[in-house]
């Protein structure tokens, strides 16, 4: 069995790790850390795993992970920064969840992240694990780092399009929808029940710390450098993620052929299902999955391309997704552990 | 006291109208029609009303309603399109809440509504009830066609920009979302609680109903013909609506520049809240009020410019407006009634 | 017009003040404190007050709130103990949202509220504030100790009862349902809208605070001394509190016979409706405004009533009885300001 | 593999049974019938299926039903009752999740069901399926009629009294709250987003169908006739059901004696988690799972106790417990396919 390693195991994405790899054939849970609540048993923090999982939190110490096989940092941005170079010593994989080593341009991070990177010569090696895009890199990799839940469902949203000419590569804009999970556990007055419910929520327009994440891959897809509009809002909803993302069209196309170029595109992805004629991405229906599903629709009278792409931000959008990284670094199939449909309702 | 007929007060849009107009100082509640709740206390179908309002409801009657000194059309589309040419016979104002004489073009409707206008000689006399933009023509209106809830947020939320040169008119995209009261209380799968609840759901992306009425609005303002791309969504709550919108400026903008032309344009409105600096709107703060709130922002990187407005679809995208035309049109004050803050949380 | 001042202005219970002061004919806002926000203005704060108040918050300060003519504290829980013997040297009327003067019995707060009261000699002069048991009393008073939310529905529902001989009165337990805005705006882990959202979470069960103040004001109805059961669960939404109260008849009576007489014992209330048979009552219909609503069903093949007791926690069960209780103690008429209906939906 | 098949699967119990037999190693799917949908994929109904399931519904039909190892009946009540005596002639297993078969006393069905039974001699044969009561019969037995939701918690949160004589019998009361999937897909006024959200909705107290089902079973543990208050609630959540129920003590007993007593009466039952002390049951750690959990607390000053169980109303109080009931009926390991942990949050 795969010795598995999580650093940051009580908050919301630590969780959702110990719940996929529960249902995971290989691999076993061995170590999990966590400040705040360290000494507990992880049942104690979430009851949900009472009879299922009955592990004790320890405090975070690289060296008691590096006895694992595979490391997941489920940490705060920033908390694992220095963490990683002691671990890369070992033999361990790891898949970084944070945003810490997303980036490969060391000059991003002050100007998004207000801080200056402390390892940049890692960065190379480090691979962005998006599977979709990335899947021969991430079976070599020793570290992956693990896209962010907005970027994951964009850069799937637009992937298909970024090598045609059929598109106005200045035109593009994000409308983001997410639920309060992607925010945290930790409490404060945005995430407050009562300033969340019944209620819609913009922030961080025209400047939210995704968008670097996805000019980075768009324009690599592209070729040449790509600015986006994003704009995320909080939704009362506790998990999922919309991405309603416009697009000019240079020529005329019509839904049929979108959707057939979309289908093409993504035929040997399992996780990502382009929609048929009409139908939208809703998150219903890949909540608490590893699915990402993608609407393909033109606005013809402004000849203008419509994405929706839907994904659960807590599994495709961060643990599930992981998990599929950890699952092609260790040459494992891909789905193993993932493949359960979403719950509804 | 002025004598009110509310044709159809057993939806939302009828209850909210009662509610408001109890608190409106110089009305009187006299007729209210419903023809699925006909001979029972209105109190009987909303308890909140208990104690506070007791009238039977009646079957849709014009005769009935012609007592009245304003009428209010709160009916399923097309159900009031042949009520009004016998309505305006007699002296009373009347408030059409619904889309059946909001678009001048009668050849509209066959395209948007699948249906041939009955009365396409009267669109000419029925002035589109947007107090902002059409106060004047309001005020000797004896019939107002109410603006829908999208077109109320997203034409005020653009009507700023119109008249000038500093944007792309080709490039205006509204991403909506609304709360499910939008939607009527006529029970259906789309708003069964555990397909709504826990779920953002894009529907009606690039062939809304309201697509035109905003088009006719903000094609007047511009003095030429607009199209736009529209995106509704609808979100896990009862009440509440925000427009996204996304346009190219033309020339270089701050912040600052935009709001003060925004404050300035709505200097004298008092249900018109331009935002400061930095803040977008939220439905919280308007929710059960009149008030349309209005964020600005200006993303730098890609020279386009992002408004935030926000409105509770029940009051000023409809019952309140409704009645903030219905006091211009009695020459009362136009804040009559009006004036509560939203009730948050 | 009536000066008011309102210390703990930042929080649910201050806001709801001040939204439905507002629509108080009498009143005008005079000081609003904020040790939180001092310095900034409440509609800073709370944005829906943009344009309709305008006040700078202070500092906490017993000179300052005793130039007005009635201070409301809606502080947390001893914070304004000590800030009373201070007040009421003055002529102003103080009602105190607090908990701090509710109970007769100095000897209960160490036991239920782990303290020791410092103001003993004040407890019998400070009137408890439920209009429909203490009309009288609060006419005279200077200072009011506003019931608590869950108190207020439950006494109100059991009142009609405590002076018959009908009921067992050691049968009596209330199962209680509330909104997260009871919790206040302070973040915490079990107010953060992911771990209130979609589950019920029971709470404090045989140990709520609450208990004693239900437990004193029954009592004294009774005659004797009653204990009860208690049992608080949090519900995710925002506003409503239902309390579904059992006790064991002792008698055989109809629905019909214990409806008459609920409607008898309250036929001089207007917040207070008794519902008709087989209706029970619904936090829907009661949201926003001051009423409670009480639902009278027997249990025939058990011989138990069950009372279902509904209201808006932050309006019957707090701000708005406080404002009840200010217009009896300045002789107004009771309901000024405070006749909406509730929102619905 | 075992052939299984489904009548209603276009229901929510039905899509349940799917996502939870998805996972199961030992079945495949065979027949799914939808009356509504037939001649559709079930991934078109419900598109979180894509990719996953792509079986054709059919009309019901008795003669392709029996061609399966193990048929559920997810229909609405009586629609099977009918096609049950067909079914039976062959091999296949049957767990029916209406209420149809589930009273032994076919004269209990004019009073609570308002219908007579139209195959009261099979009512003997059918075993009522829960497992932690029934397990030897359920081994043996051709039908199951799977509990209701309600009935499974009371049942299991009181079933470790019923033969002790600790408590008063005649004293049992359950204040249940139910998210709102219970009442199925069917749209209707109750269910609508806007009636459902943001309010507690009490119904059918007193009168509730599954009151004979928990008195029968109660009744049987404890060898004599029990009659209990049953009170439901419509809670705005889409899954999840807890029931808060109370009896008095008869002797002084301590949290610690119950909780020791529960935990030995459940020490087998995997699926049945007795919870530490001071810890109240709570819906978020169930939901998804197949796991009851019971928190067990006395109110000392009255010598009640008060037991909270929860459970997700669609697994384990329905199809989880109908799988469940399918692999002891088979002879497979009680827990196969039913292993999954709480979704959280």
């Amino acid at each position: 069995m795969i010795k598995i390693g999580i650093a940051g195991a009580s908050g919301y994405t630590g969780l959702e790790l110990i719940r996929l790899l529960e249902g995971h054939p290989e691999t076993e849970l061995s170590v999990l850390t966590s400040e705040t609540y360290q000494g507990k048993s992880i049942a104690d923090v979430f009851p949900s795993l009472n009879g299922i999982v009955d592990i004790e939190l320890q405090a975070l110490n690289s060296e008691i992970l590096k006895s694992c096989d595979v490391v997941f940092l489920a940490l705060p941005h920033t908390t694992g920064m220095d963490l990683l170079p002691e671990l890369i010593k070992s033999d361990c994989k790891i898949v970084d969840l944070s945003a810490d080593y997303r980036l490969k341009d060391a000059g991003a991070y002050p100007e998004w992240y207000s801080l200056t990177h402390t390892h940049p010569e890692l960065l190379p090696q480090v691979v962005y694990g998006l599977p979709e895009l990335h899947r021969e890199k991430i079976k070599s990799a020793q570290v992956v780092a693990n896209p962010g839940c907005y970027p994951t469902s964009v850069i799937l949203g637009l992937a298909p399009l970024m090598k045609t000419d059929w598109v106005d590569l200045n035109s593009i804009i994000s409308d983001s929808k997410s639920g309060v999970s992607g925010a945290g556990r930790k409490p404060s007055i945005t995430t407050h029940f009562c300033e969340a419910n019944e209620g819609v929520n913009p922030y961080g327009i025209a400047g939210h710390r995704h968008t670097p994440e996805m000019e980075q891959e768009l324009s690599n897809l592209a070729g040449k450098p790509i600015n986006i509009s994003f704009s995320p809002h909080l939704i009362p909803m506790s998990r999922g993620m919309l991405s309603t993302i416009y697009i000019n069209l240079k020529k005329n196309l019509s839904d049929d052929d979108l959707i057939e170029h979309y289908q093409n595109f993504f035929k040997d992805e399992f996780f990502v299902r382009t929609l048929s004629k009409d139908i939208f991405a809703n998150t219903h229906f890949v909540s608490g999955s590893n699915f990402c599903d993608i609407g393909v629709k033109v606005d013809t009278r402004v000849n203008r391309l419509i994405v929706t792409s839907a994904l659960d931000n807590l599994v495709k959008g961060a643990s599930g997704q992981a998990i599929q990284n950890m699952n092609i670094m260790l040459g494992l199939e891909e789905k193993t552990g993932l493949q359960s449909p979403a719950i509804f309702p």
